[in-house]
């Protein structure tokens, strides 16, 4: 049988929604963050043998889905602006706010952009008396343009 | 004359550069965050009278442009996904986390979003022996989806 | 079997033609609107354990089904503008009033949006002489812009 | 000078800051509910001879302006789905709900569609202690398809 | 089995042109106009039960596919402007003619539309020495638009 | 002054506006049918010295105006599916009843296409006592697909 | 078995693969250009019994995907600009000469078009001791836009 | 005055208008063909300086639009596929016949591509007793893909 | 079995994934540049048989494959600008220096392009202190435009 | 008068046509390289005080637009692929050869992206008796994806 990588993120989910186990769970098992693991099972990154190896004990996968986990994502991303509400309202942050953010970053740094590559991400629950809020924050490099 | 809230925008960045003012000193003046004073600025956010005054005397406006500021922006956010590197990148972010964004809120807080509007962002400079990294902070209220 | 949660809807479509249900008689046996009912068969809403159990039981679903009515819809909403004459017309009623709507909305309320999370939503027959019409309301928590 | 339908529009929104009128009001003065009044004056309606020279009257505007308030517009609606937040929701109310509205309105009607143009809309205040809620009510005309 | 709708539509067309039937004979059977009867078949109208039997055993359906006829179609019309030559060309028309209807409709009627759900198709070749002419009659109700 | 081709509509469509001339009326100037007449005026189609001198005369044109009237029009059609109403309708009887066109044509005449070219238009308002209605007949030469 | 014409196609394909035959040699076979055979076996053109059977023959095909050859394709032509090499070179032809072609035949012969129907395509290998080209001829016949 | 290469093209459409000069004899004049000669003007190929002073000396141009006609046009080609029947029609015979040529390139050179750089065109009235046809042909250089 | 172009690169990737073979082991097999055989390994260049068959025995390929590999590649190239985010940065390469080049290019060589298909590419790790870098080279052919 | 960064680069342009000057004159005017230099002046990067005099100097440019050349250019990029020639080419390149060079970089590198930002760019005419070839070498740092 020759599995896609797709297929293998499926057998994943799967077999999560039938163990009922937590992504920060998995993330333990792996010694890494809840958020690069989770990014990680769902093929955006490229696990190490022995994080590959938890992982498909943790699942149940065959050698050639461990193979998979080891491999560069061949295809990373997502295309345009998706209409899930959830996912639609954080690039309607980025239409509301991107201006600002560039020119605050701008003014700060200079010329140059915040990486997307060395980048690490973080989502904690905040708990508030008027609703609690998902509160990400995001950490990535300052590149300058630099003249050559 | 008639201005359109564009034309506002240009006048303030116009003068912006002029007196090379800082946003965190017209933020100063206005009494609020440097990220929603400058959103406000750039006709993303309805200021109040107050609000409006301050920044009219900092830049300079006529009374019609003050009338502007604190008018609801006829148009907000923008549209696709924009091609300047910096904004790019993060949009980029998005379409390789959002949906272990999706997976990780949901997990949390169950079905619902994160609201865009009772919404907060944070930027900071965070220094990096390895250089310094761009550090955004996004909290926004929990939302839940109900059965009616 | 591995069922996908657009497979979970077909079923519940067939078995719904085959047995001649309603949505009201399904929504009176789940005990929420018919409206809220139909939503979340059709993949767009989560049940709780009891709302999908009775809703297995009706339309004789797996286990497996049932799990997926208790679980996050992975995607909703739906891509662009229909082209199907019923949804269509729908989307045209914003374009031709949306701009009216956003103006009385914001002289009411001031900056800010309808949610459409905090949402309800009726769909009547309102019986008339020259032929009867279609009344939907919709009924969706202000949530104002705030500086932060 | 050669007015274009868009400029007597920007004319009746200039003067109506100007002079803090109400949408309410100018719909007293003219006639006919606030929402159809909106859309008129935003130049998606058609006045009659009368109605204009109110509106005219109102908003100081020439012969040329209140002769093109009389004309059918020469294109209404407008196209896709707009990036305002306030505009956007109610596009993914469409996409959330659409296909439930769907089936609901041919299980109780049969094949057809709820008419865009004999339609009705009106918007109110619903008071809410939880937060007062927006109610939009949308009434058309069912029209059924029919063999020929 | 559990077929789709376009399913049902494949076994018409294959069994049509296995019995090198016309869609007028087709029509005749059914009692309906050839250009309503084509549309049905192809599932872009809703058949009673009638109706759809004659179709049924014209072309050896099974029972589920006698069903489906009798089902609203779920999504009818198509999608954008096709490259097929024949029906581009009918695009092309309203694109070269389309403001010239515009005009004459709404000179003739005032402000509203032709009804493309209360509308009446007809298809005829027109005879012609210099070479054989399609004719095609569409006739729809105009629907004014009126302040409410 | 170096006028475009769509300033000499405007300036036909202000005085047409100015003077309440009819289409009608203008063509039995012109001589030709009232939809061609309105085509060309538009700027759809190319008119000979004498009708663009008509033209020119009861529009008050000048002869730069009168010139363009006799060239071809360097752009004809309009891209895409319009969101006016109206428009939008016709386009969408297509989605609905193309392919049953197609289906008959070919039935009827073989591969081929109706001219859009060798294409004459013909608009009636209809008499109806359940509402009058907009009659549009559309005939075009059939033009087969031969080998080579 | 059912087949679609698309299958038709790789029939075909994979066919004249297996026996290395020349689309020269098919036409010749078929009585007909090497170009029009081509496109009547790639599902472009509806091909008489005769010219069927001779393809069915060379390229063994069933009676089911003979009979497909001879009907109407259900859907010509391709969509959008191809990004294969040489294809996108040709409609890049279009783009740098296209207005220039518009210009020289309206200069020729007035408002109208070149038919794609009545029209015939001639490609030959045009040797040059500089490195042989490809040589194109496209005759289409003239159609003039006429009042009516 | 600061000219766009576009405004130099409306002099020199203004001015062959206004003389009413033809394409073949500013070709004449010129001592390129009128194909190519057309395009220059149009803004798509770039002039030697007497190619462009004879061109300035026809249409009496500034030596600033001259000096633009020696310049590397900014931008050549054109986005997308237009809308214009008789440019359509063109880019409909590659949708139709595309895959025909590339079949047949292919079959008698090899891999590669016709060169849309070293290429000519030559278009033609090819007089037919069944109605005059346009004559096109396309010359292009046959470049080889060659591992490397 | 029917093998589309597509598997065979999917049987490609698949055994080079198990045996763990390096694309520059394969290029040395072939005799080739590790960049053109991978792009032919990929399906974007056409082998001759002998090439094919180092391929074939390598991957341990089918005759049918080993056929596939020497047919002039149905469809090249790919559409449109990709999300993923090694290949997205190349495109912005062109986004952010396009212009340059193209300034560049035109004051060295006159009109023309550089050519996409008389071409060489060459990758190669370039080591440096601060962080090893990508280092690529692209040669193609200049091509001048010449009148005609 | 108040520029936009477009118009300064408009002004550099015609000011370099006027005196005829070289990019790789410029380039050693301001101490880098011509390719960095070009795309600063066209306004991608952003100058130093000393750089921008310098260019203002050269181009007679007014006290705002050297002002502006020191600022962040407010949006790099472009959008989508262009039209034209010598640019499609450039993008195609990536069409053709991306997964080849995805396949590579991996492949040496492991999972990771050439940066855009700390990149070089370097043109030259690589001078070849078969015809003289445009050489482009882009040097990108690699920056990998690292677990957090």
């Amino acid at each position: 049988m020759i599995l896609s990588r797709e297929q293998v993120t499926g057998l994943i989910l799967a077999e999560k929604k039938r163990c009922n186990l937590k992504w920060s769970y998995v993330a333990q098992q792996v010694g890494e963050s809840k958020e690069w693991t989770t990014a990680a099972c769902l093929g955006q990154m490229q696990m190490n043998k022995k994080q590959a190896e938890v992982v498909g004990h943790l699942f149940g996968l065959t050698d050639e889905a461990i193979a998979w986990l080891q491999i560069v994502p061949p295809s990373k991303g997502s295309p345009g602006i998706p209409h899930d509400p959830l996912l639609y309202r954080m690039h309607e942050v980025l239409g509301v706010y991107g201006r600002t953010i560039s020119e605050l970053v701008h003014e700060e740094f200079g010329d140059g952009i915040m990486s997307a590559i060395d980048f690490k991400l973080d989502i904690q629950r905040d708990p508030d008396p008027a609703g609690d809020r998902v509160k990400m924050t995001w950490s990535g490099k300052f590149l300058p343009y630099k003249p050559f």
